[in-house]
């Protein structure tokens, strides 16, 4: 495979998507940008990029091995990444596991408290509109996808949850919650895509429950390479 | 049937509620008090309390010909009612046939367009929080009910939809949506509760689109007073 990086397609808050040679594979450069808040709060870390680059990839590696299909098709360098293209569907599909974060503010239960059953939310992928909670009947009124592939996004989300509780527990890290995105392939397949990444989950290690993820930014708590090395570095990398 | 009115056990923005000498019953004062904006738009409106109580006794009674059981069970007065007591079910069930209104705002999705298929939404009633939509699973999470009275609740809010769709079609208003609220009687029965009344419905006038309920508050579109008497009147009072 010698594919090549052609002209930048789409820039967003943490990575450039640029089209390639081959129509069905996108190269992807993790940005060192950190957002927060719907864009609000903003700053550049040097060495994120690759952390969240090396993190997801790993990550995604690992998916594949469990049988679960996703966009990840290889690693390009510390940064770079080439991904199946997909048209992306406009949710945001998040897993709790834990209370914590818009949850815990939205129904005033403590940040912390364990969930009997993991839960799944949809969220409307529209910054403009602040990607609000919905509904399943909102996905249906808003067109973002059929009921068949909401069935589908649920069974991949489940098994999505239990792989990557498998893989933080090995290291120590309670998997509270985490955001995925969902696209569909040339074929109309349903693929998991976008990134997995402390810039996507909440992480807190199991002794301290000290937070390794974005929080780190968006609530001022110390450095953030810090927390994503120690993530990287208890994944096997470095 | 000879109850006393007793001392006051809860004074909300739009009623008083009372004890009686029968355990089992309250007695209802409807104000003047106009709220929006959970409490920060305020304003009295002579005549208002008045509207309500009729216009809701009305509907209520109606409802109860159509063999759907609820609280009510006597106009005292213009303003007053008396309502078998429940222990509220912390849910605004909402019930949307056209999209308006905080919706139209989620969403993004014009004021206006009519829904395929009515929605059912649930909020947490919690000043507090901003009385927020939540999903089904945050329902169980906040032990706000169980999952048969939710299903229960769904089952009589779609009866309800029907009736109030007939009973304001015959007098050329049109439905837009509506919220309930649901209690648990002495029984553990599910019974619908509190006010239908233009504080809690939108209505527009079938030919001109001309809002005859809070909007007309809320929005300053004109006598709030007037279009709730155009809704009374409509409905056979006056
Ligand atoms: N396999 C894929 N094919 C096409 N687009 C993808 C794929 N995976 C992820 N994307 C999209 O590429 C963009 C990634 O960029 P980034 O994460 O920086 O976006 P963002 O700033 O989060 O903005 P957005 O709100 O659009 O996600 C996202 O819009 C994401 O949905
Ligand atoms: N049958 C009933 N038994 C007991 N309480 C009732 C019954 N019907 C309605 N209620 C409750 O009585 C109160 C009515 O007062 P009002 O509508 O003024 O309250 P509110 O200002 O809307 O405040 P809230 O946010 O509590 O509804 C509400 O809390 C309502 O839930
Ligand atoms: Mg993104
Ligand atoms: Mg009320």
């Amino acid at each position: 495979m010698n594919i090549l990086k052609n002209e930048l397609l789409y820039e967003g808050k943490a990575k450039k998507i640029f089209r390639t040679d081959d129509d069905d594979i996108l190269f992807v450069e993790y940005k060192d940008s950190a957002t927060a808040f719907n864009g609000e709060k903003k700053a550049e870390i040097d060495g994120k990029g690759r952390l969240n680059n090396e993190i997801s990839s790993l990550i995604f590696t690992r998916l594949h091995e469990k049988g679960i299909a996703n966009h990840f098709v290889k690693r390009i360098s510390e940064t770079e990444q080439l991904i199946k293209k997909v048209t992306i569907i406009p949710l945001e599909v998040v897993v709790r596991n834990v209370v914590a974060g818009s949850m815990s503010k939205r129904l005033g239960i403590p940040e912390g408290t364990a969930l009997k059953e993991p839960i799944i939310e949809f969220y409307y992928k529209d910054d403009s509109l602040g990607d609000p909670l919905i509904t399943e009947d909102h996905i249906w009124i808003l067109q973002a996808a059929e009921p068949d592939q909401v069935e589908t996004i649920k069974s991949i989300t489940r098994q999505v949850n239990e792989e990557l509780q498998h893989i933080f527990a090995a290291c120590d890290v309670r998997l509270i919650d985490f955001k995925l995105e969902f696209g569909l392939d040339a074929n109309g397949q349903v693929l998991l895509a976008d990134e997995i990444s402390p810039d996507t989950c909440r992480l807190w290690d199991k002794e301290t429950n000290e937070k390794l993820d974005k929080d780190v930014f968006r609530r001022n708590l110390g450095g953030l390479t810090d927390a994503y090395s120690e993530i990287f570095k208890r994944l096997g990398g470095m």
